[in-house]
């Protein structure tokens, strides 16, 4: 039986951004030894961790020299070299979630096809090799405005996705390999966590609920639980379980979902990591979702998932208008308001919209959080100092 | 205003042990600055912390020189040059818990006269500059056995505590500075966190019970909230609150208590940091111990100290007969039981009785946790490799 704990053995984390910052608290909590690579020598993740070096994830040669030095390798972004993990696996690195698994959701358009070919609900879908040949179709008339466009590869933080209402809105979008998918009418957004250990067992989250920032596509809050019926619940936990043993993934894959005007769930789509819409579960769940991801690639039991308190999640990003050293105007007002957690995830520099940090608000009665989440997001301001 | 998180602010700490460890995690969720010493140039906090530095804190000069860089300095172990805290003061460094407070109760004979001139009920008791002087009124009858023997200096873990029962006894003593007091015939043993901010805000935890191990004298359960009356607790905690408002601390103070056969509720002793009788509020809490400490010594608004939930924390501590490289023998099996979370201090080595760790287990009812406690504690063994 391998010795995890203050031992010899090594964790390898790909990239070093607030998620792996975040799962650092854990490793560091259960004394795992662990490697991180990123390449930004300031990443929050660089200090924390036993040994940091810098390298390009996309890089073939930095991953797989990276990766010889550990016994399992994890990632806290998709954009890595999949053809290096590939090749750690062969030389017997353990790497989770595997790159068969990356495989299928790095790229969206084949992530799409995935749902197709396993059955699982999704938007209606075209994939495009190319702007151009989308700009065919749409010029031939085969695809009807208004309709989602999204990027194959590289989106994130409502980067990479667009509403195309006319032709024109063509004009702004970036070369590339891409999809379409119809505009789904939905009620609201919900994702699930779910945790599967090496040996195949599964647990899931309480269904949360998003709530986007109309200009700039971002998460706002996550409320956890969702506002939703218990029926609807389950039947969302239970098609998450469904995704979950499709992708027969090993860690964490977060799940978000279109809850629609006809009480449908569709799969909207999925990270193989711990996730925004997972952050509640750090001061409101038994387990938080970093624990949980170190248990399920580490093949250690899973912990429970349900909620100590509930809890809704606001997203710090930087204020328009901010470049540079960072101020957290109105944080102490905030640290005043009960329950309330902020985390600061250690930019140095914010720039407008960037993702800084996010204040847990853990409450029991789930209205109540919701008011207090409106009022922290209303106080404290993400600004340059200057 | 200063401004804490992701800034040039910059706060020390005094040691690098677990306690410090675990504060750790709260300053890089906040993104504050750390600068640590520690004598041991291994110590638990050396990852983690922005700038780590070896030193002895008993050493006037190491001291002043470590705190001369910092804005706010604090401390995780009592046992630290005062002089320099002094001197540091004096040269502008903010030093919370101040050196006034510390000088209050760094010995336990100033400690307990302390109590005595500020009419806070604690157990009867004598002092004497030394082991010869105790002897001697022993010897001339002024000293009934059995009595409890403390050394003013140095006693931590369960160390610098004898019950004396005859002359035998007082062979295996060490010399120095020591104070006797009368064997409480006590229930149970108590024990209260307040945290009071630097504008003399206060906030106190719930009463927690401490169950302790007959052998070692070590603590072996911590139950929040303790199985007593809501009067007793009341009582208790209005105690605690004028014991922190005497001792005007800023910071953390951990008071333990016992709570008599005539329901009476006197003061043991206090320790003006976070504590091992508070380690259930990492997962229990609101706001753990920890985030509460840097909230007091920064002077921000103190957070909720009400319990998500109930909970029970289980020290783990090294075998007897176990010296050498630590193996944490069932923590697979232990982690599969409901709300268990595991911390390992990150110590290498094992010894007979070395505080390695805890587990805290969190379920909302108190019973069921104190069982799988038990279970916990039956089925975890800190051993060592070979």
């Amino acid at each position: 039986m391998t010795h995890y704990f203050s031992s010899d053995f090594k964790l390898g984390i790909l990239g070093g951004g607030q998620l792996g910052k975040m799962m650092l608290y854990d490793t560091r909590k259960l004394d795992i030894q662990t490697y991180v690579m990123d390449p930004n020598p300031e990443a929050p993740s660089k200090i924390a961790c036993n040994h940091f070096e810098t390298g390009d994830l996309m890089d073939y040669d930095r991953v797989m020299e990276f990766g010889k030095q550990v016994d399992v390798l994890t990632f806290e972004i998709e954009f890595v070299n999949v053809k290096a993990l590939e090749d750690l696996e062969a030389s017997g690195v353990k790497v989770y979630p595997s790159a068969a698994t990356l495989n299928k959701i790095q790229n969206k358009s084949v992530q799409k096809e995935f749902y197709k070919a396993n059955q699982i609900p999704t938007a209606d879908f075209t994939t495009y090799p190319s702007l151009e040949a989308l700009k065919k179709d749409v010029s031939e008339g085969k695809v009807k405005f208004p309709f989602v466009w999204k990027s194959s590869t590289g989106g994130y933080d409502g980067k990479g996705v667009s509403v195309i209402k006319s032709e024109k809105n063509l004009e702004a979008l970036p070369n590339g390999e891409c999809l379409t998918e119809e505009l789904v009418d939905f009620k609201t957004e919900i994702a699930i966590i779910v945790a599967r250990n090496v040996s195949g067992n599964i647990k899931t989250y309480p269904v949360v609920e998003m709530e986007f920032n109309p200009d700039t596509n971002q998460v706002e809050y996550v409320l956890c639980p969702a506002r939703i019926e218990p029926s609807i619940a389950e039947k969302a936990r239970n098609l998450a379980q469904l995704v979950s043993n499709r992708f027969e993934h090993v860690g964490l894959l977060a799940i978000e979902m279109f809850l629609t005007q006809d009480d449908d769930i569709i799969v909207n789509e999925v990270a193989p990591r711990p996730h925004n819409s997972g952050h509640f579960s750090i001061e409101g769940s038994y387990t938080n979702q970093f624990e949980q991801h170190l248990r399920a690639i580490l093949d250690l039991p899973l912990g429970e998932t349900s909620s100590k308190t509930n809890s809704v999640m606001v997203n710090l990003v930087g204020e328009e208008n901010h470049t540079g050293d960072v101020v957290y105007q109105g944080i102490q007002t905030i640290m005043d308001m009960p329950g309330v957690i902020p985390h600061i995830y250690g930019k140095k520099q914010t720039r407008p919209f960037r993702k800084m940090g996010h204040v847990n608000i853990i409450h029991s009665d789930i209205k109540e959080a919701r008011k207090i989440a409106e009022h922290v997001k209303s106080t404290i301001k993400v600004i340059s100092k200057h």
